[in-house]
């Protein structure tokens, strides 16, 4: 059994299209995206999964990729009209997107998994790939702001991020286990690569490696852990990355996405206006690859995505 | 203190016209208008309540005429989703209306009671007349039919009335208490008059009368009871009515209405094109007007409503 099964990690946006990318390049028995679920929420009594949706929507193309999130052509009239009932607004929903959460949240009601439910719904949106949620267990990254701990999507989405952020926690994180396709994924004796998509570190890797065992098994490796960089010319293209880094005290730059990782990394693939990083890097003994990151198509995706599996020796048709 | 307030009884779309043309013509402290919930049901995971809805549309000009249900130049965005997510689409919810859904299945989720949800959304779309929920407590109307018990919305929607129907009941209506705000309408010292919308006797209405205490509220009365009928020239307009009355072996004719509400009834408005039932029915000592009932505008609402109160010794402005 050849060793070519790659295991990749994703959040939402940057880590979604290098999961598409993935998803066009490798068959569906080779790929298995292990998605955050820390910045999922209840809202308006529904379930919403913000990355599983933006990785289901970009491995279907249902997304918007002017705005950067949702369904392309979206229309907004149940929002509209909870609006003008009164309801919170601060989370915009569209009305195709409502369709995913409604039918997530009725069966998990039911009784179904977060792993059943993201198979059944990924399943019927046409995705042959297996899109998998890290956990069925309930986490919650909460934010560390001078007024307390916020909630991720208070902060992310009602403040946009504007609280000067002392910290980061995953509530539950402790407790959940691995859902089983990512346990049965980590000791798959045909894994050949892990991919860290770029997602943000803090906020959206995190949440993954703070599961019991995770960070463990990563450790434990015997096949390559390539990350690529949520930075591009040492910033984030989407979301606070940048801004984090600052007010958690460390440098806006590789460096310290490589310092984040630590030993669980084996390769740092990180965007060609960010060129000057490698030097230092490579110095402290990582692998760099240097290569444009902006995955603003298709084909961009494919190509960084076929980069990322070369450099782990997964071959590609 | 004058009685000059008025109780309406009610189901969805005839009803909802009639109910509209009460509140035209009536200030909101002389109206309460008591909804039929035994068409409610729970469908992916919202509680839908057609009769309210219909009502509250139809008070707010949202309701679609053409249609006959929902909400006018509604989208379809988030029920299409629905559908290509395997999820059942045998009932059809447009995008404002999910709104509508959304915000009740939550905050009845989080505890509200079914008047407290309904007086919120009632009063956020602008209404300012009491749309008042028969009761709180659970009520399903059930259809007999040759496969055994139906639930009705599958039996009205789903089925479109097709099976025969043998039998109508109401589970929970024996043990549900009517509403709060329904009780009260009954208690009140200033009542002067009861409505019976034209909706259908056994479907809409008779869940109301079902509900502990209201037909004995209802038999020691002290103001007359005018009831609009739902025939217009020895048919249902819409709805299954005609068919039901064949079905359970009644003439389909406005004496089996007279019959069907029998000592309740004290006035009976019918349509001109049944003009012929009105000698027949004054011969067996009930009240009859004779009027169009077609209420295709909102002059005709409002003109029917002035001749039902105008007959209950009402007087409008």
């Amino acid at each position: 059994m050849s060793a070519r099964h790659v295991l990749a990690l994703s959040g939402g946006v940057g880590g979604a299209k290098l999961a598409a990318g993935l998803a066009a390049v490798l068959p569906p028995e080779d790929l298995t995206i292990v998605v955050n679920t820390g910045d999922d929420f209840e809202h308006l009594g529904l379930t919403i999964c913000p990355d599983i949706d933006s990785v289901a929507y970009a491995l279907t193309g249902l997304n918007d990729v002017v705005r950067g999130w949702g369904i392309r052509d979206e229309s907004w009239h149940a929002m509209a009209m909870l609006r003008a009932l009164g309801e919170d607004d601060w989370f915009n929903l569209g009305d195709r997107d409502m369709g995913m959460h409604i039918a997530r949240s009725w069966r998990l009601r039911e009784g179904a998994t977060l792993s059943e439910v993201t198979a059944r719904l990924t399943r019927s949106l046409g995705i042959v790939h297996a899109i998998v949620p890290m956990s069925d267990g309930p986490v919650r990254t909460r934010i560390g702001t001078a007024e307390g701990w916020m909630d991720f999507q208070r902060y992310f989405v009602a403040e946009q991020c504007r609280p000067i952020a002392t910290g980061v926690r995953f509530d539950g994180a402790a407790t959940a286990r691995p859902s089983l396709a990512f346990e049965a994924a980590l000791a798959r004796k045909d894994l050949g690569a892990i991919v860290i998509c770029p997602s943000n570190p803090y906020l959206s890797v995190d949440p993954i490696l703070a599961l019991p065992g995770v960070r463990e098994a990563l450790a434990g490796r015997r096949v390559p852990l390539v990350a690529v960089s949520p930075l591009v010319g040492g910033a984030s293209l989407k979301g606070p990355l940048g801004k984090l880094l600052h007010e958690l005290g460390r440098p806006v730059g590789n460096g310290s996405i490589a310092d984040h990782y630590g030993d669980l990394l084996d390769h740092l693939v990180i965007d060609e206006a960010d060129a000057a990083d490698a030097g230092p890097l490579r110095d402290r003994g990582l692998c760099v690859t240097v290569t444009g990151t902006v995955m603003c198509d298709a084909e961009v995706r494919e190509r960084l995505a076929r980069v990322a599996l070369s450099v782990a020796r997964i071959e590609t048709g």
